[in-house]
């Protein structure tokens, strides 16, 4: 019996106040409007920026909400005008990191009390409603219980070192934080030529791990009483052709850039800070030569870009199923976020359908 | 009579300590060893770095020195091994600004007591020696009171908009300061074909002779309450494409970077921050696209490009003329410095021989 049309009632973890346990909760979504899509979601992951807004530090974030932004699912029926998908097209949703509007839009409700969206996809529920724009048509033989991975982490990584930084054959990379995102970059920077890919984490557990994505050799600075920044510095004869900040400190950003050869050295902030927090340097670190950059979703173009990242991990070109270090279920979200925070885990994935 | 391998004796200005006027001295300039070259200083302009260091606030300058290092001379004697330039050669020094080791040779001395190099040019003297590698070889037609200005502050301009932010046409240019750099800026935006240079100063004064270099609109952040970065977004329906800071003031940076247009905004650091002071902004700056860069002499490689822009003056490409408000003597260098402080004034020309 279609749904089209009509009000879904499902299941969906809702964050009610900062900081307290999510909630499964029956939630009522709304069917799409024009240029809107609805979504059932298979499988989402836990991202860190989840977190982050549950957490209550994003003065932005608003309360109840649906979290989640890193998923794979099913079209289940469109609204007036979207022609770029239809029912039953495996899609991957891309989140808006700024799409205020989103926020206000009454896709979720519970008994009539409207619920807010996060960052326009809101997928720890077992339907969602995005724009036409934010969704990405893939292979439907990609598993999504994988490809859900491609809307979030692993991108941003891959496409800070193909498309912001641009790195070179032969360039030497330090990569700080070795968690998703930056063992992405290791990958990417492997993949672009790098001849080195340093890694720096001070948890020396990840070490091992991070040889299979790229990373040649390892710096914990809890080894070291020098700066982390001269550390590398010696280390290289001058400093890195590039470095990439995967973690969203903004004193390890600014290791980042001090670490870059001077003349040339490029540094790409990829991690997310903590709102408020600034970013400083000396001038003359800039005068010198070196470049100051940041991404977001690794440049990648979602709608486009992200079925041709499909793409090349069917073809095996990419990484994905390596980053997956947990499977749990919707039931079981808030244990799942505690095994985020634990060094072990890159990624969780969640079944959201029984 | 060939001074060639003697000890010459000539006037210098010599500061003796920060902040107390220069002193015209009889100084002996030693021949030039392996590698070096003595030249004959005709002409030298002021420059606002003289006047920092002179001001004791650089942490690294000594004293007492011979400051200096925008000028145009003959060569007077080569060392050993010099084989690019020869006796009788015009040139302009080109300065070193991390030059630690020349700070130390003894090229200069007054009765047998060495005073410091600056730069690696010391210009502020009758004859100077300087490495090589540090020499610029011109065209003989060159005017020297005039293309000593190529030493410094103009090419820095120019080049910071052609070598290191690569304006495009039809771009938007923002120009923070409007003394010689920032003129240079203007005018290299101009020939870069951007769409509209705006210049941001706070003396109204500035705003007529800017014209003339290529700025189109003017901004004075006095007649705002709003942050200046803010009053550029407006009037540029949501940034400029490439700004310079021109004065060296850390606030300014900032507001320059924040100016830029989210996605692809470049921001140039060109002014010279005092020591110990440092820029700072919210990650998120970057993040959102824009990018961060600095220069020094405008990404030129000294040696081989100085004689390239001495060219394109003699074929009327560039101005050069423009930049020179006031022509006097060595032995008037301390009411030269003042005028420099003044806003009428972009560069003083000293004649260095009687
Ligand atoms: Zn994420
Ligand atoms: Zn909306
Ligand atoms: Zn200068
Ligand atoms: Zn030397």
């Amino acid at each position: 019996m279609s749904t089209e049309g009509q009000v879904i009632t499902c299941k969906a973890a809702v964050a009610w106040e900062p900081n307290k346990p999510l909630v499964i909760e029956d939630v009522q979504v709304a069917p799409p409007q024009a240029g809107e899509v609805r979504i059932k979601i298979l499988f989402t992951a836990l991202c860190h920026t989840d977190a982050y807004t549950w957490s209550g530090k994003d003065p932005e974030g608003l309360f109840p909400c649906i979290l989640g932004h890193e998923a794979a699912g099913i079209v289940e029926s469109v609204g007036e005008g979207v022609t770029e998908v239809q029912p039953g097209d495996h899609v991957i949703p891309c989140y808006q990191a700024e799409c205020r509007e989103c926020k206000f839009c009454n896709r979720f409700s519970i008994n009539g009390k409207p619920i807010y969206h996060f960052m326009g996809t809101s997928t720890f529920s077992q339907y969602t409603v995005v724009h036409d724009v934010s969704v990405a048509k893939i292979d439907p033989q990609a598993p999504l219980d994988k490809v859900c991975l491609l809307g979030c982490g692993v991108p941003t990584g891959l496409g800070a070192v193909w498309n912001t930084a641009k790195v070179e054959p032969g360039s030497i990379v330090a990569v700080f934080g070795l968690g998703t995102v930056g063992l992405a970059v290791a990958e990417g920077a492997k993949a672009a030529g790098a001849s080195r890919v340093i890694g720096i984490d001070i948890d020396p557990k990840k070490f091992d791990r991070a040889k299979n994505f790229g990373v040649t050799e390892f710096v914990n600075p809890k080894d070291h009483d020098k700066p982390i920044q001269q550390v590398l510095v010696d280390l290289t004869d001058g400093g890195v052709d590039y470095s990439f900040e995967c973690i969203g400190n903004v004193s390890v950003m600014r290791a980042a850039l001090e670490c870059c050869h001077k003349g040339w050295g490029t540094s790409v902030i990829v991690g997310v800070a903590a709102s408020g927090q600034e970013i400083s340097t000396r001038p003359f670190q800039l005068v010198t030569g070196r470049v100051w950059k940041g991404t977001a979703f690794g440049g990648f173009k979602s709608r486009s870009q992200v079925p041709w990242l499909v793409d090349k991990y069917m073809k095996k070109e990419i990484k994905v199923d390596e980053y997956v270090t947990h499977n749990m279920t919707l039931g079981e979200i808030n244990e799942a976020f505690r095994y985020m925070h634990g060094g072990d885990c890159l990624r969780c994935v969640l079944k959201m359908q029984d």
